[in-house]
């Protein structure tokens, strides 16, 4: 599949409702616990997540796009949100509602054309990266957080399936 | 953590609208792509999850409190979906969300106590299992399909992402 713009933003556009149908509401348990030592909750991701829209996507697709000489992206905080006071979910699932729903307004707002999604910026480790593989990130990421979230979930089960361990994958990852 | 039935409820009962926010609407190429030969696409998975709750929850529940002398369940047929008709997205989505609603009905009607989810049915391949066991895969059941479903998704992007790929664990699995 190629990247398509209306089809990322089809994705994009979901997530915040998503996640908030998935979580809000949740008991403790499910929001709080991880994977084990250094691994992140549920609640922890929606806050890596809020991050990403204040830091990185917006932020390096307006470096991509400008006429400035030095495109080099910030590096990215991966651990910024673990840092974060005590918000209700509720709270954190509102502000990344927020949040990307105004990124997705300014994506919109900036009409691109073809030759914008070849434009490149310079990821700090990565090297040369243009628009159309940062805006496909944007998607991956989303998705793959969801994946990571459903997983975290499922592990708090691992013992209670019992026999069924054998056939769910997903306590094996 | 150990089981418990209500918070076990409260992923059973997020799992459709949780579905229907993230694939209803979506373009083709999300919903029917998959990761490759003989492997599942976002639709193929609604309908397993609707197979299951005609075949396989409820029943197998039934089957554990029955007095009957034979408890052993029916194998699951794991591949029944694929030969489903075609049916909207949508469609699928409401009859999942309205036979979920119905097994849960008769889940919380069961008024299960302590005793009852020790009981034991007999696994066709796995042997002998018990209530609290049959619960809790299927909730892991679903939490796993829900990252299933977001994985087969994300990889559509797998070449779009660029030099990205090296970050994003979701691609590799």
């Amino acid at each position: 599949m190629k990247f398509d713009l209306q089809k990322s933003i089809e994705i994009l556009e979901r997530t915040p409702d998503t996640l908030a149908t998935l979580l809000d509401g949740l008991s403790d348990d499910w929001l709080h616990n991880n994977e084990g030592k250094d691994t992140w909750s549920p609640y922890t991701i929606i806050g890596h997540l809020i991050h990403g829209e204040k830091t990185d996507w917006p932020v390096r697709a307006k470096i991509i796009l400008s006429n400035s000489e030095n495109k080099t992206f910030e590096p990215f905080d991966r651990f910024a949100q673990l840092n974060a006071t005590t918000t209700s979910i509720q709270d954190l699932l509102d502000e990344f509602k927020s949040l990307r729903k105004k990124n997705l307004e300014y994506l919109t707002s900036l009409t691109l054309e073809d030759i914008d999604y070849i434009k490149k910026g310079i990821h700090p480790e990565l090297g040369e990266a243009n628009l159309k593989q940062l805006l496909s990130t944007w998607v991956v990421h989303d998705l793959g957080h969801i994946a990571q979230i459903t997983r975290v979930m499922a592990k708090q089960y691992k013992e209670e399936v019992g026999p069924w361990k054998a056939y769910l994958g997903i306590l094996k990852k």
